[in-house]
């Protein structure tokens, strides 16, 4: 596991600020292009090139199943995830949509859906059926824990070799929501409710329900060190682990990422605690309606692009954030000069 | 003139109820596409249609001069009007890389540039060479206000004729914000001070010197009924004005409008008073950096999609929120239902 704690490269501070020069450059009042500005010299400087481009961009979605499911977290079944698997592949699903719209290559990896889904057109790397409960046993063993991670990596590689010019990731696997809530209050070390929310929609009652179990399992493990790789491997899920792989791997192969909503979200905060210098990689695409996602975003210090209540995960609020980058981009590369333009300054 | 207070149809009810039926049928959980959902359904009920589209979007681009220009309020010198203008036409500015990246379709009209725009590839239809400075008298005469309403509803029948399904309307005009600024105030009975900001980038200082020479033609003004139309007589310009006409002749004609920032936001408010049934028809893309406009958001009573700090006009927050509308109606189409992909519910 060592790999994940090996060196990320900074920003490119010549390219960063010759972006900042070109913005002031370009006809319009400067700074009056706000957040899009800001991308575009943050695009600049990670991408090492004076014409950012956010173009190919390719998206894994990461698909698990938690033992946690059992406890009744959830408002769907546990066949939800590998239903929802066949329906990426059939092209059914928002991703799908929003890939297609704007032009991103759409994979998905099976890293541990507890159902067959052999001869599907997806990335087989199932490390088990489903987690464990960790309300009995931890999620993961070490080894479950470095493949799940590795995946994220090998998912990266894939990326790179088709060239592409971000990363989104995104995950698909039922109970997941209790999984990320425990990590986050585990490392955060925060009780059950001041995180846990409705998910993919329980009602008021049931979400407390679901925090008494997670603060039940936060209970049984308070002894265990509130350090990331803990984190992941006693409360899981493998697509958790491979997020927090993928994001550091895409970093310390100078890829930008684009992070999805809360379950990204704390993926992101346990590969920040991991290696911190990951974080300049990182854009937050939006504050979902998750419950906790705002307490994420403030731990990390950041500020999304996006509120637009969206609570879906499988990487759609980054796939919908996705053209304000592209606009970012164009705009930074084909707006005319003051000087090319004609146009007097203030 | 009394066109503008015809009847506009009310958004229609059945195909808002399927909509909303066809969204719980959906591969996701009820409500977990926040904003986008709701926007489709919006859609769905503007257009009468089960299947919303907004891939034929126009946008009009309505320039003209200030005659409150010449007391210092902007930043910039008054040329940049024209000369902002002909980037326009030479592909240049911001709205023109948006409107590229999003296939919608951008013509832009002089309703009154200070300068000689013969020749130039837009719609003409020049009402004077800017208003008149609203310090001494009243930004236009009755006539050139009737003028200038027409313009917009001519843009609106150009638009029809090219089987638009959105609208986005933007406005170019050194010190607009100042014209803006002070029919809101007029309408709105606040003082200057409540809404002056910095436009296209005042200091402190001179922000504080706008909002005085605002409050000065407030005063002057201070016994002509707070009427819209007087609002926009007195205090101008003639491209707010064609706003506020292309607004209604959308909303009578049944086409759904995504209105910009501040200056926009003021030419909806305008719009509103004028024509109540209105406020249904309009989208709000974003809230901009400009200091006043949250307050004239509230007076609406609407929420916009975007809080991007922009502030640059020329309707190019409304294109920035354009993919938005797209990805929304896309979902809403393309989606497989639970019953379709065979995917459990809750």
């Amino acid at each position: 596991m060592d790999w994940l704690t090996q060196d990320i490269p900074s920003p490119d501070q010549r390219y960063l600020l010759a972006a900042v020069a070109r913005q002031q450059q370009l006809t319009k009042p400067t700074g009056s292009l706000g957040a899009l500005e800001s991308l575009a010299i943050q695009l600049a400087s990670l991408q090492s090139t004076a014409t950012p481009s956010v173009n190919r961009t390719w998206v894994s979605i990461f698909a698990a199943d938690h033992g946690i499911a059992s406890a009744g977290v959830s408002a769907f079944p546990q066949s939800v995830t590998a239903e929802m698997v066949r329906n990426f592949v059939q092209g059914g699903a928002a991703i799908n949509v929003l890939a297609e719209q704007h032009g991103a290559h759409l994979e998905v990896i099976d890293v541990g859906v507890a159902a067959d889904l052999q001869g599907l057109a997806i990335v087989h790397q199932k490390i088990a059926q489903g987690t464990a409960n960790f309300l009995e046993q931890p999620a993961m063993t070490d080894t479950q824990l470095a493949f799940a991670c590795l995946a994220g990596q090998q998912a990266v590689k894939r990326a790179l070799k088709h060239h592409s010019q971000l990363l989104i990731v995104g995950e698909m696997g039922i109970a997941n929501t209790s999984s990320a809530t425990a990590i986050a209050c585990h490392l955060l070390q925060l009780n059950a409710a001041m995180l846990t929310g409705a998910g993919t929609g329980l009602e008021e009652e049931k979400v407390q329900e679901k925090a008494l179990i997670i603060q039940q399992a936060l209970n049984k493990y308070e002894d265990i060190a509130a350090e990331p790789l803990k984190a992941l491997q006693y409360f899981g899920g493998f697509e958790i682990a491979a997020m927090v792989g993928a994001y550091i791997a895409a970093a310390q192969h100078k890829l930008p990422i684009l992070v999805d909503g809360f379950i990204c979200s704390v993926a992101a905060l346990v590969a920040v605690r991991l290696n911190p210098e990951l974080k300049p990689w990182l854009i937050f695409s939006h504050q979902s309606d998750e419950q906790g996602h705002q307490r994420i975003l403030e731990a990390l210090e950041v500020s999304p692009l996006l509120h637009l209540n969206l609570r879906l995960g499988e990487g759609s609020g980054a796939a919908v954030a996705l053209p304000l980058l592209q606009s970012a981009c164009l705009l930074h590369q084909k707006m005319a000069t003051f000087e090319q333009a004609q146009v007097s300054q203030a």
